[in-house]
């Protein structure tokens, strides 16, 4: 299977080359890969900020330990969660699903009225977690995409989502951090973790089965 | 890209058809895409239960609101976040790092000094929240493994997780079952969602560029 190859290619690339730019078109079917990944009643509670300004780069990657791939890839994706869910954003998603496939759908409509009467209710912290979980799916989806363009990235949960929140305005949109990913190509040298062989506990400790 | 056509290809099965079993090798490949995915400091903080038990798959599906999937399909994948950080589990992994590598890196210990700093004197919920947030990179490499297998998957979050922790005895195993992936194939009739347009957001409402 190629995805198994792709994923054994992939790693977290520490140095990226700042000169080589990642193509428009690659990044684009990267951001579409997560797009299209599921959510939990495909609700995709998260969106994802672009970034490509140099000084943007360089104000986040300040907040984030100076890791140097924020600024030397030369695109990065931010996935925002929404910090909580409201019967507004339960009922965009789901009028719009309906304006889609041309009818309402009576199950389909019962769920609607469900989700409308335990989500909003809920903690927002509640909420918020839920909706990370769901940005991860997506950023999975995105990593894996990228190495099947041949671009490099690197997952980083290592930054102030508070701060970054701040820099690209995401309180005001409902929205929260929760972790940013570097596009870009690995540099030729300065990458202590190229050449190194990929660590994961064998099978045998990451399955049981129950047969 | 293949993969952009095997994530418009999948859907949520809503109907699995009981008398087709997934080939054990399409399995294996599937929950290989969820070891090689990549998790925070790599620890891989979570696990999968591999069920293909039938009493087992019936007791799930019903704390799992009768979700007839979990029984259909041949194989039941059960992702089970790490309840908590501990020394003993960062250890391990770090461990078996080096035992793979053959050498200790500087780095790479200040690195666990630092984790061992920092996780295992915080919350358990919130170590349990991060390792969650691990365990859906996992499942959605498993999803689009899965599809390029041409394996039907559905992710579910609709279960008691308290009562799969029983079922499965994950709770004296320090894990808490987070999402739930039922493999098999769709069925031939019975299926309200197979034919409907899957329904995503468009770009412009889930894209913002910073440029």
């Amino acid at each position: 299977m190629p995805l198994l190859e792709k994923l054994r290619w992939r790693y977290a690339t520490k140095k990226m080359d700042a000169q080589r730019p990642v193509p428009a078109d690659k990044v684009e079917r990267i951001i579409e890969a997560a797009r299209l990944a599921p959510t939990s009643s495909g609700l995709q509670p998260y969106e994802i900020l672009l970034v490509t300004n140099p000084e943007v780069k360089k104000r986040i990657s300040a907040v984030a330990w100076n890791q140097q791939q924020v600024v030397d890839g030369s695109h990065l994706l931010v996935f925002a969660a929404w910090d909580n869910y409201t019967a507004e954003r339960i009922n965009q998603m789901f009028d719009y699903t309906n304006e889609v496939r041309g009818f309402e759908n009576e199950g389909w409509e019962k769920y609607r009225q469900q989700l409308l009467a335990t989500y909003p209710q809920r903690d927002a912290e509640v909420n918020f977690s839920h909706a990370a979980r769901q940005a991860y799916i997506g950023l999975s989806a995105a990593v894996i995409a990228a190495a099947f363009e041949e671009v490099d990235s690197v997952p980083m949960e290592g930054f102030d989502p508070a701060a970054v929140d701040e820099i690209l305005g995401l309180q005001a949109r409902g929205l929260k951090s929760v972790v940013i990913l570097p596009l870009g190509y690995r540099a030729d040298a300065g990458d202590w973790l190229v050449d190194l062989p990929k660590v994961r506990r064998p099978r045998g400790q990451f399955v049981t089965e129950v047969a």
